[in-house]
C-alpha cells in the first residue's frame, strides 16, 4: 500500500462517532399531490424532463377515478443524497408484486431483480430496451413512477439495508434454503445527474394504476383509423413504379393495404440522411403520394435523425447539434426549440404537405457503438445522456404536435421511447425477433403507457409465417416489415388464405378495437394489456426446480416460470397466440365464464383451459357478457354485434371522422348497446348520440352460442 | 408539448452565437512525467485511488528501460467536463490495433467497440468483469491507463466527433462498404465522480508497454514455489477427517499436491462468513493444519468479505461497515484502516498463525442482484460504486502486506482486481466456464498486470477433462476447483495417467517457471503472455463475410476473426492449447525457427502450421536457441538443462528460498547457462553467482533434436 497516510487524515473526524448508516440519515419523501391519485417528490432538481414532451393530464379522466387516499406509508419513503446519486426508497409488502419498468422483453414481475434502465438497442440485457420506463404498478394497488432524464438503475425487492427488515441470515452449509436474494422491504432506485422527481400513483387494482399513470400522460393514443390497417414496407431501392407494381400485386392476391412504407432509400441520401427524395427514385414525389392517395394508401416515410451534409436541411441546422455524429450525420439538438422548427419546416414542405401521413423514425434507441458517447456536448447545454434517454420521445413530440396543428392525426413507428408517452400516436418497433419474446413485450408495454407492433419480418416455415401474421393483428400495429427478406403475405402459398382471412377479421374488429382506443384516451385503458390488468386473474407465477450448477447457477436458483403469452384486446376479448410448434397451449382464463369467439362455447371459468391449436386460427376467448361489434362483411357502415355467454350487458360503441381533431369540439358519436334476456329469449337494443354522420346504419345482433 | 416556454428561456443567452463544440472547447491535457517512460495527466481530483493500494513503482526496472519521450502529439491529447462526466480524448493511428482493458473472454484487438468497464460477475457482457482495467496498449508501441475509482467508459475507435478527421459518408443505398462503424482518430472515454488521472506509458513494443505498466505497478508478483505447485480443493462440507482421507487418496493414486483449499463450511458460519472454525468439522485446526504442514501441503480458506453476526469479529467491526448488506450479512469499508486492521488481527490470530498460507477472496465481484447497490453509503464517505470497483484490490493489499510483515509469501485467489494489481501475490478466478474464453482471458490477463487461472471443475467426457487439465497446468496457478461436481483427477481412468504426467511436467518445469515469474518482477515481462506482446509475431486478424441479417446483423457488420487460443509461458516457449474435440489445430508461429518441444524437432518459422492432436500432450513449441532448465525426474536439486534449435544462446536462472521476502535483501541465487556449438558439437557451460543453497548441483544439458 502506497500512502496509506492519506487514510489516517481522512479517518480524524469519524474518531469517537463510530459513524453508522441508518435509515434514519435518509430524509422523508414530501409529497404534494398534483391531480386527483397523483402525488409527486422531488430531489434536486430536473433541466430535462420528459413531462415537458407529454400532453397536459386529462384531469376529468382522473376525476372520475376518485380522489383516494395517499396509497403507502409515507414515512417509509425516503430519499438521500449520496456522492454521486439521488437515491430513493419506497416500502415493499412481503407478498406484492411488481410489474412494468418499460419495454421488457422477459418476465412480467420484476421483484428480485436488478434493472438499469437505458434506452438501447435491445440485445438480451434487462433493463437496455427500447423504452425502459422507470414506472412500476404494484400487485397491492399502488405505482410508483421515478421521473429522471439520466438512467434510473432500480433494485426491486433486493438489496438488504440493514436498518430495513431484514429475515436472520441462514449458514449456507448446513442451513435450508439459503437464499442468494434474500427478502426485503423495500425497492431502492438511484439515478446521477441534477435530481428526480418521483411519483405515487393510486388505484383500487392495478388497472386503475395503469389509468391514472396514462391519464396523467395525457391520455392514451386514439390513432387515425388508417393507422389500425394494414401496412406493408417496400424495399430499401424501390422506386415509385415499383411501389406501384407491389400495390397491383396486393391488389391481385386480394390483400388489403392500408399504408405503404418506404424504406431508406426513398431519399436522395440515407444512413446519414438527405431527407429529400431522391430524384432518379421518386422524381415526382407529389404525384405519387397522390397517385397512392387516390388508392387511398398512406405514405409513411423511414428515417434516422442524423442528417447528411447533402441534406436541403443541412447547413440551416447545423448550428443546432451536438459535438459527436452517427455515421458521420450530425446529430440534432431537438432539446432547442428552434432544431425542431427546422426540422418540422423542411418536412412539412417536402413531404407532409404533399400527403405523407407521418414516419418511421429508426435508429433512436442505438447500441452505444452506434450512437453518440454519454460525454458527447450539445448546444442547449444538456446532458448528452439525457438527450439520449429522451430522444425518441421529443422526436414522437416534435411530429404529435405538428400533426395536430394541421388538425391530422398520424401514427408513427419509433425505436424509443420513455416516460409520459401514453398520448403519443406512435408503435415501437425492434430488430429482435422472438416471438415470443414479442408477445412479451406486447404485455409488458400495457403497463408503461406504449404501444408495441410484433411485426412480421420473415419465418421458416409457412406454419411460423401464420402464427406471426395472427399474433401481429391482434397488435396495435399490423404491419408486414418483410422488405430485407422479400416475403410477400402470400409468400408461403399453404397458408395465404388464411393469412388473409386474420387481416380481414381485424379489418373487422375496427369498431372494438377503435372503442378501446377512445377508452385508452380518456380512462387510460391501455387497449392491448397484461393479464394482470384483468379483474379476476391473478399472476400464474410458479419456481422451477433448484439445480445447483457451479457455472451457470452457482446458488442454484429457482427460476421464476410467468405465463407471458396472452393478454386482453378490449374489454371482453383475451387473445393466446400460437407459436410456431403448438399442436396445444394452455390459456389461463380469469375468474367468470369464457367462451369461444368463434364458436360462442363455453370454455371455462377461473381456471387454466389446455387446447388444442388449429392453424387457420389464433385463439381468442371473450368473457361472459362480451359484446364485440363487427363491421358487416357486406356494408362496412353497418354492424354485427356479438353477445357472448349468459350475462346481460351493455356496450358503449364509439366513433369518430378517424382522422381528425374534430372529436375534441364533440364531432363524434356513441352508440349504447345494450343485450338483455327475457324469458330465455335474447333481445338487443342501441340507443345512438352524437353526430349522425359517424353513427352506423344497420345493426345487426348475434347471439354466440345461443341459437 | 408542456411548458415550451422553458425552452425559448434556455434558448436566449444562444441567441445570435450559434453555439458550438469544436475539439478546441477541449482543453489539452497537461502532462507531467512521473517516471522514466511514464507521464501523468489529471482532471478534478481522485478521492479513492488504486495507485494507494499498490507497491510502489520499481524505479529500477523502469530505468533499465529508458528514458523515451512522450510517444504521442501531445496536441491531440485532450479532456473536457461534461455537465455530469470527465472526459479525455486520446489519437488514434488509422492501423493502429488496441489490445488491453482487463480480463476479457473474448477477442483481443478492442477497436471499435464500446467498453463499460464494470467490475462485476462475468456473465457475457462485454466491459463487465473480474478486473475491467481501463489500460490498453497500441500495436504502434504505446499504452494509456485511465486511473479513476468509477467506472469507465471507453469508446475505442468508434464515436466520431465531428471535428475530428473524419471519412465522408456512404450512402447505404446505393454506395459499397457503408460503415455501421465509421473510422475515427481517436479513442474517448468518460467517467463520473470527482475526476481521473490518465497515464501515458511509452515502449518501443508494445511488452515493452507492459513491462512499463506492470513496473509502474510496483513490479509483477513472485510466487512462493508451493503456489506454483498442484492445488486440490475439498467439498464444503469436509471435515479435518474428510482432508486427511482426500490427501490419502492423493497419495495412493501418486498425484502430487501442493495445496488444500477449503470451502465456506470450515468456518461455523458461511455465506455471510464468521471466519471462525467449525468447531464441528474443525475441532482443533492448530492441529489439523499442522499435521498437513508435515505433509508439506499448505492450506488456503475461501471466505467472502460479507461478516455473520455469530462471527467473533462481527461487534468489532459492525462501526466500520456500510449501510447494505449481502446476504445479510455487513460489508466492511477497507477504506478505513481500522477495518482492515481488525479483519488483519482475525485472521491472524485465528489462521496465519497456524499456518495458512491465503485465501480465496470470494463475492467481491458479484453481479448487482448481490453485491450493495450504487446508492450504499459508507463510514468513510467513500461512494459506493468506487469501494466496490476496488474491494478486490484492497483485499489483496491487506493480505499482501499483512505476510510481507511476517516475511512469508502468499499465494491467494480472488475474484475482482483492478488497476496497479501487478505486484500482487493473487490469481484471478471465475464460475464461467468456457474452455476457450479461459484461454482468452489467459491471454489478455498478461496486457493488464493480472495473472489468472482456468481452473478444472468438471468436464464431460475424459477427452474434455485432460484438454481442461492440460490447460491449467500451463496457468499460473493449476488447480482442481471440482468440489461441487465431485470430481477427483483420477475421476476418468482413461487419461488419469496423463493427468498425472502433465501434472508432474509442470512440475518439472518449475525453475524455468520461477524464473519467469523473477522477470515479471524485475522487468515486468508476463510469465504467460499474449502473442501480440512477442516479437515477430503481428495479430491475426481476419474479418468474417459480411452476412446481412435484419434480425441477427441488420448492418451486415463483418465479424473479426482473432487468434486468441496460443500463449508464451516463459521466454521460450509457446502453448497452444487443444479444445475438446478438436483433431488437428492450427497453430501461429512468430518469424524465427520454432521446434517441438517434446521432440525437439524443427516445426516451422513465421508461418502458421496445421498440426494433428494427441491426446496425452498439450502443443508446446520452442524457439530457435531456447533454453528450458527442468528439475531432473531423478534428483530435485539436479538439473536437466534442454536446449533446442541451432542458435546459440544464454539463460539466466534464477532461484530463492521460494517462500519468504529475504531475495529482497539479496538471498538468491542466478546462475547464467549457455549453449555455444563448435564445429557442429554442442558444448552447455554454467557460472552460478550469489547464495549457493539456492544453486542446483547438477546440470545435464540435452541437446532437443540434435542427436
Amino acid at each position: 500500500m502506497r500512502h496509506f497516510f492519506r487514510f489516517y487524515l481522512f479517518l480524524i473526524p469519524l474518531m469517537g462517532v463510530q459513524a453508522q448508516t441508518h435509515l434514519s440519515d435518509m430524509q422523508q419523501l414530501q409529497w404534494e399531490k398534483v391531480a386527483p391519485g397523483v402525488w409527486k417528490a422531488e430531489m434536486g432538481a430536473l433541466k430535462l424532463n420528459a413531462f415537458d414532451y407529454a400532453a397536459a393530464p386529462k384531469l376529468e379522466g382522473l376525476q372520475d377515478l376518485g380522489e383516494p387516499d395517499f396509497p403507502l406509508d409515507k414515512k417509509a419513503t425516503l430519499g438521500q443524497k449520496t456522492p454521486s446519486l439521488f437515491s430513493v426508497r419506497m416500502p415493499l409488502g412481503e407478498t406484492e408484486k411488481i410489474y412494468g419498468l418499460g419495454l421488457e422483453f422477459q418476465g412480467l414481475n420484476r421483484r428480485k431483480n436488478v434493472y438499469a434502465l437505458k434506452v438501447d438497442h435491445y440485445g438480451g440485457v434487462k433493463g437496455f430496451t427500447h423504452a425502459p420506463v422507470p414506472f412500476y404498478v404494484s400487485s397491492a394497488g399502488y405505482g410508483v413512477l421515478i421521473n429522471a432524464p439520466q438512467r434510473v438503475k432500480i433494485h426491486v425487492g433486493v438489496g438488504n439495508h440493514k436498518d430495513g427488515k431484514n429475515p436472520a441470515p441462514i449458514d449456507r452449509t448446513t442451513g435450508k434454503n439459503w437464499p442468494a436474494r434474500p427478502q426485503t422491504d423495500a425497492i431502492e432506485a438511484n439515478v446521477a445527474g441534477s435530481g428526480l422527481e418521483i411519483y405515487v400513483f393510486a388505484g383500487k387494482t392495478p388497472l386503475e394504476v395503469v389509468q391514472r399513470y396514462n391519464l396523467f400522460s395525457g391520455g392514451g393514443a386514439l390513432p387515425p383509423k388508417w393507422g389500425l390497417g394494414f401496412w406493408h414496407r417496400l424495399h430499401t431501392k424501390s422506386s415509385d413504379a415499383d411501389v406501384m407494381a407491389e400495390i397491383e400485386a396486393f391488389e391481385k392476391h386480394d390483400f388489403p393495404l392500408d399504408v405503404v412504407g418506404l424504406e431508406p432509400g426513398w431519399q436522395s441520401f440515407a444512413y446519414p440522411c438527405s431527407f429529400d427524395w431522391d430524384p432518379g427514385r421518386f422524381p415526382n414525389p407529389e404525384k405519387f403520394v397522390q397517385g397512392l392517395a387516390d388508392k387511398n394508401i398512406k405514405v409513411n416515410l423511414w428515417e434516422n435523425p442524423y442528417i447528411a451534409p447533402s441534406s436541403t436541411l443541412f447547413n440551416d441546422i447545423k448550428p443546432y447539434t451536438g459535438s459527436h455524429m452517427v455515421w458521420l450525420g450530425e446529430v440534432p439538438d431537438y432539446t432547442l426549440p428552434k432544431a425542431r422548427e427546422l426540422m418540422l419546416e423542411h418536412h412539412q414542405k417536402n413531404h407532409i404537405s404533399l400527403g405523407v401521413s407521418g414516419y418511421k423514425i429508426d435508429e433512436v434507441d442505438g447500441y452505444d457503438q452506434w450512437l453518440w458517447p454519454d460525454h458527447a456536448t450539445f448546444p442547449s447545454g444538456n446532458d448528452a445522456v439525457e438527450i439520449r434517454q429522451l430522444y425518441g420521445l421529443i422526436m414522437q413530440d416534435a411530429f404529435d404536435d405538428h400533426f395536430k396543428k394541421q388538425n391530422k392525426r398520424t401514427y408513427n413507428l419509433v425505436r424509443s421511447s420513455y416516460v409520459g408517452a401514453a398520448s403519443k400516436n406512435a408503435v415501437i418497433y425492434s430488430d429482435y425477433y422472438g416471438h415470443k419474446g414479442y408477445v412479451t413485450a406486447l404485455v409488458n408495454s400495457s403497463l408503461a403507457g406504449l404501444l408495441w407492433t410484433p411485426e412480421i419480418r420473415n419465418a421458416r416455415s409457412g406454419e411460423e409465417w401464420i402464427r406471426r401474421f395472427q399474433t401481429v393483428c391482434f397488435s396495435p400495429l399490423m404491419m408486414l416489415n418483410a422488405w430485407s427478406s422479400g416475403k410477400k403475405p402470400w409468400s408461403f402459398p399453404e397458408v395465404t388464405d388464411m393469412a388473409r382471412d386474420v387481416i380481414k377479421l381485424r379489418k373487422r374488429m375496427l369498431p372494438y378495437l377503435y372503442t378501446a382506443f377512445h377508452a385508452y384516451q380518456t380512462q387510460g385503458i391501455p387497449p392491448f394489456r397484461a393479464m394482470v390488468l384483468e379483474e379476476g386473474y391473478t399472476n400464474q407465477e410458479s419456481l422451477s426446480k433448484a439445480i445447483l450448477d457451479g457455472v451457470k447457477n452457482p446458488y442454484a436458483e429457482q427460476e421464476k416460470l410467468e405465463v407471458t403469452d396472452q393478454y386482453m384486446m378490449g374489454p371482453s376479448l383475451l387473445v393466446a397466440p400460437v407459436f410456431w410448434g403448438e399442436e396445444e397451449r394452455k390459456v389461463v382464463l380469469p375468474q367468470g365464464n369464457w367462451y369461444d369467439f368463434y364458436t360462442g362455447k363455453y370454455v371455462g371459468n377461473g381456471e387454466t383451459i389446455t387446447i388444442t391449436t388449429e392453424l387457420s386460427k389464433i385463439p381468442l376467448y371473450v368473457k361472459d357478457g362480451g359484446i364485440i361489434p363487427m363491421l358487416s362483411e357486406e356494408d362496412e357502415n353497418s354492424l354485427e354485434v356479438r353477445h357472448y355467454g349468459e350475462k346481460p350487458s351493455t356496450y358503449t360503441l364509439y366513433n369518430d371522422d378517424g382522422v381528425s381533431y374534430d372529436y375534441e369540439k364533440g364531432a363524434f358519436a356513441q352508440t349504447q348497446l345494450q343485450a338483455i334476456a327475457k324469458k330465455g329469449k335474447w333481445k338487443g337494443s342501441s340507443k345512438a348520440t352524437g353526430e349522425k354522420a359517424y353513427q352506423y346504419r344497420n345493426l345487426n345482433w348475434v347471439w354466440m352460442g345461443k341459437e
